[in-house]
């Protein structure tokens, strides 16, 4: 079965109720629909309407196909989809916020484009609208609601961890550990994958059993894809990123929090060339290489590797729609594959 | 009966509840919880416990006056006062950073305090502990989390409003009319209070009746507010105040908007003088006085007294517990003085 071709089925499915939704934000409050229809590639800046992004949409994709994993019809997969999608969305244009990021999906992030309050206003609308529209839906729309907002809290409180790590040092008292990290990217990471996994089951009111599987399955592929995140940005297959961004702001990514805490001889010149903040490509290689040689790297990837496993066993659960697992297994492959060694990718279906 | 009396009583049953949950926010989120304690003044920017601020604390009274009003328990009317309350906060933390306002209650705001990303997540976290306290309340809970959720997406609306209007002509085609900032004050400066006062009887599951009437009220009550705050901005009992903020910033407030709406022959030297922005003194006391002379201090003054007699002829529903209904309209009354003309306020209790 070709992957890509399922990715990109599943998301056709949902892809149309998610562009009537911001059409609705967009009737409502012309201002707020233009940025949120921005983010998404459904129009440029000036409302010129577009294809919208070509991507994988995975949140939009795995909601659809958590709730068609526990029964639930179409309606209410769709319901989930762009509820979920809507909630990344707010999170995404209030991320770039908090990052200063200038830039996201090659285009000039929202902010950016439409100043600060503004995308505030519109992350807002998205985020309520995400729970208008679940809280409509039968026969547990307003316990949906809820476990929406939780998945959104979790995020929240997963990026004051992070922003309270950026002041912390890299060594000695105060620093911070891997178990505080793994915390971290449990809510960061994995806060809205937990989200999209399991909203079907509060709504349609799932057997508990199902609701722990598919919980436990959204925790574990989350943290999976953020520490292939946190991989990928120091290296690539060929070697160390010149321009790792993650390096250059000297974050407190698995790699190198795995690094500092192991027993190797370079930590403490680790510590002071990312206390510095190397911004030469050499400085970042320099890093990168000390990050390896103290086995950050391998810890990292087994960490990776550990999670995925987790993550496909939990779908093996006998009470999950066998059709819908198989779609979540393939999009879970696809999002594991991007920009490592191909040797390195763990938890392809049927591993 | 002292209507500040009144105001102290209330505020002394709800105060603590309130105290009690950012204090529960910052066990779980140390820094999160600074933010929000500061915001209240129950901390300084360094953790240093304050007495907290002094003030009315109005939302969250007419929260729990609202809730008793539909014969609430105490514990449901507290639940209901801290949920609204810290809404309230999520929403003032947010619009200090729209507004670009460095201060608020003679402290520095908050995002001038902590920073933006910093301010935004204690927004975000205050935001999602209104909605999981009043999740938890029997026997409608979710109802009213859904309720709460609704009030702060009509105030985005509101503000989304109120920033494409900043970009409007004064006068001619594409101004903004009398109706469309009265629809404008109806979400942002209303829905907080209309969220107030009705949410006691979601959770509860009142008549539909009560629910109606406290709506109105809190929709008439916070329309008032607002236009009263539009015409303090400018006028003091003696006269135009030199350094309304409003004018120096060519806000399109009610009594401007009022003026530029009638058929004053002024109206043109008025909306030059405006979209110019009078930074002077005596630019500001010109504008002031052109606004009066088109009429629209006066049907300013009108329509708030209007609103403030529809808002108290409301609360006479006899179904409504009239010891928290006379709570309500001392209340009222107290706020609706705020550095007026003594003989412009309206809507006193037994007007």
């Amino acid at each position: 079965m070709n992957a890509r071709a399922t990715a990109s089925r599943v998301r056709d499915l949902y892809w149309p109720p998610l562009v009537a939704a911001v059409a609705d934000l967009a009737n409502r409050r012309p201002e707020l629909g233009l940025i949120v229809g921005y983010h998404l590639g459904l129009n440029d800046a000036g409302g010129v309407p577009g294809a919208g992004d070509d991507g994988l949409a995975s949140t939009l994709c795995l909601a659809g196909l958590g709730a068609r994993a526990v029964g639930a019809d179409e309606g209410q997969a769709a319901a989930c989809a762009v509820a979920t999608e809507l909630v990344k969305d707010f999170i995404q244009l209030q991320d770039d916020i908090l990052d200063e990021d200038d830039m996201r999906r090659g285009r000039p992030s929202a902010w950016r484009a439409f100043g600060i309050p503004a995308t505030l206003l519109a992350a807002d609308a998205a985020r309520a609208q995400a729970l208008e529209i679940i809280s409509a839906v039968e026969p547990h729309g307003l316990a949906a609601m809820r476990h929406l907002a939780r998945g959104m809290d979790a995020v929240t409180h997963g990026q004051a961890a992070d922003l309270a790590a950026e002041s912390r040092p890299y060594l000695g008292e105060g620093h911070v550990t891997l178990a505080e990290y793994d915390r971290t990217i449990e809510d960061k990471g994995a806060g809205i994958v937990i989200t999209a996994l399991a909203l079907g089951a509060v709504l349609t009111g799932a057997p508990t059993g199902l609701l722990d599987a598919l919980t436990r399955c959204g925790r574990s592929l989350g943290m999976a894809w953020q520490i292939l995140d946190d991989i990928t940005d120091i290296w690539q297959p060929s070697g160390p990123r010149a321009f790792s961004s993650d390096l250059r702001r000297s974050k407190k990514s698995y790699p190198v929090i795995a690094a500092l805490a192991s027993e190797a001889s370079e930590r403490p010149v680790l510590a002071s060339l990312l206390a510095a903040r190397p911004t030469t490509a050499a400085g970042v290689r320099e890093a990168a290489e000390l990050i390896e040689a103290c086995g950050g790297r391998r810890i990292a990837e087994m960490r990776m590797s550990g999670l995925y496993t987790d993550a496909l066993d939990t779908l093996t659960h006998p009470g999950l729609d066998q059709a819908a697992v198989a779609d979540i297994s393939a999009i879970a492959a696809l999002l594991g594959t991007r920009g490592t060694d191909p040797a390195l990718t763990v938890g392809t279906p049927g591993h």
